[in-house]
């Protein structure tokens, strides 16, 4: 039997947070799909495709970790493509409290799990909003993305000033 | 790849709670193995073999879970038996705050991830400990624990009181 | 002496868990006046008068529960109805932090109460918020709440769909 | 219909901070009976006997408000004197993680309800043990226990030092 | 060596907790610099030039407290007047989890420290937001804010409402 | 003026999450006195001077920071010393919670501030009675403690196994 875990989130973008994460999951399931929504926002940095794009480059090291954009909710897409479980980051008690009542929601709705882990000690701190304002300030933002993804975000702030 | 994964606690006595998340985490791995540190303990209602043997009976459900004792460090135990994840069950965020340091110690020792499951909604509020409390003052702990838990329950305590 | 308690909310619908907080509630007090704010809002999913509507028919089965609107501050409108408490339910412990502060306000300002009911164990996931993301994307919301309030956001988000 | 409820503790001793929740509970049921637990505990500082003795005149402000010892669970004395509800003082969030799965057994044990009070802002940092701790070093407890207690206390140390 | 520490808010408006931490912090470091960000935002109630200017008056008490303005990250400012440290008042432990990971990024940025003085007891409620929704509503902020704050806040929403 | 801080602990033994809170707090104050409680006390690993004693090697890198032990009240060393503040590291939130009502007592009792720092996020999981544990099963510690300090814990346990 292949287990295979998802594991969502938006990306916006991908932190050496989120790829810990993936890095560790990869290890517990024999397939990890790290799958970002893909409905149109106007509160995000990049668009699906941009933050697709990005995760596909940063998953590469994992061989039994691949991409995928979702519409709908996370657990219909779990169904779809049959997997046992949710893979969550967590940082402190307070984003504990704050996903309970999906993880909840979740197996009550189809009977997938959810399972958390606790981000590494070392990248704690780093969420991807706060990378952006980092950024967006003109704070520097090496080592705690991607380089290829610093040098995404340095041109998309260029950018939307023009 | 066998992926085994190490359930460990004191289960004194194992109850409803502990065996919804053994149940789950049975369906996340290949191979389950609940397990209860074997050191003497003044504190404990069960001595270790009560404790294995309870356990024993109550995961006959599962065919993929099997039970063991420890003595020492659980990292120890996990690389033993080679096993890639600690499972913990969760109740509110408190019991994340009191995991997280040792699920980031035994990290930092061996590399063995501890992932956490959220209870379940229905058995939320039980632990061995208030099930052990109520019991001792009389009240009716049927349905919070498997009944011939409940029964040795009773038979311990009628025991203590002579 | 009547003692009579408030349960504010905006109630953007009512759900299985309030509903179990209302019922609760309604046998700690002599009268329990459930109140929703009448503020026009754009991010509500229904207006005032709908979701006053919804309220009086989920609330009949108790007959000292009473449904009212209100407008400005909650301190004010439980001194014009010569309220004692103010009752809300609680999830977790992040929802406690979340709500102190603003009972604490409510006591410096009329020293009227706040008590906090902790939400039944089988609701503990279910929000407002969370019911109109699940069906919004399609997924099944009954159970979650009364069966004419799962109708009616079915029928909402048909319309808004066009 | 006559609304009673409990509330319970060690009380040893009783602090500003019980008694403040105590008053304000008083203003919410029609009756509210204090109650201390009497099994023998070589943890206290008081025995039973002086713990109800202090509590008896530290209650006397309010005339519906009376004192009990009990000595089972507390869910049983509820159903005994025909109590609708269990009210506790709260200080932070970890007291209320910590108090709830007791209020979420009791409820499934007796169907009593457990109502949360937010303690008063300038007693947040009042506990019992807190205060033993202080006047054991020689701290100044006046202000922050009635005077009587604040004797009692004194006279206790003092006779423990021999 | 002078000490030299920076606590940045929004201010809007500032309050009598802000200024019970500020006068704290005052007896702690050399000198502090109360910061308020510049940039100019939509969501406040006052501008830039209207929050210092209040500023200005309310530290008036303390002759090592001045004001100022600033307008990228607050690493950066603080580096450029060379400061030791970030001061930060908190209210409860929701709040620390959400200071923590910018504490964490200004540390790594820069090696500026952040300390965090709790709130004093009877401040505790007191946040900028509650103070504008209650005087929104008619509600008395008198006591909670310095008097020349309160007449600007109800100038400011006699205005708004023309 | 010379700015003294406090940082009290029991250092049972010393670690490296300690000293990463030391050195960060030697640069915020003109003297930093770490300071331990001398009291016996039968749960210790280590006597009172075997605790300083360590504790005096461990800070020599920092000439502005001195040990003492101290017997009674904190406060009541603080004033002693004429020290402005006690300083505190803090793991997550329920630490925060913990220690909060005991800095509200000291500032209640006699001024004294508490500030509070937040751990390194590389020893966040670091504390001493983790480090006790994982040692008595024979687990490494080396990089955790100061080489020396892990020496005689080795030493102590040696010893205590006869």
């Amino acid at each position: 039997m292949t287990r295979r875990a998802v594991c969502p989130g938006s990306f916006d973008p991908v932190t050496n947070g989120h790829l810990d994460v993936i890095g560790r999951a990869a290890g517990l399931f024999d397939e990890l799909v790290v799958a970002t929504g893909t409905n149109p926002s106007k509160s995000r940095m990049f668009t699906p495709e941009e933050r697709l794009d990005m995760l596909i480059t940063a998953v590469e090291p994992w061989p039994n970790v691949r991409v995928a954009g979702f519409g709908g909710l996370i657990v219909d897409f779990c169904r779809e493509i049959d997997a046992v479980a949710i893979v969550k980051g967590l940082r402190g008690a307070t984003d504990y409290e704050y996903e309970l009542p999906m993880a909840q929601m979740n197996l009550h709705l189809t009977g997938v799990e959810t399972v958390f882990l606790p981000g590494a000690v070392d990248n704690a701190f780093v969420s991807s909003s706060l990378i952006k304002e980092v950024a967006s300030f003109g704070g520097d933002i090496s080592g705690l993305v991607p380089d290829f993804v610093a040098e995404r975000v340095a041109a998309k702030l260029a950018k939307s000033r023009g």
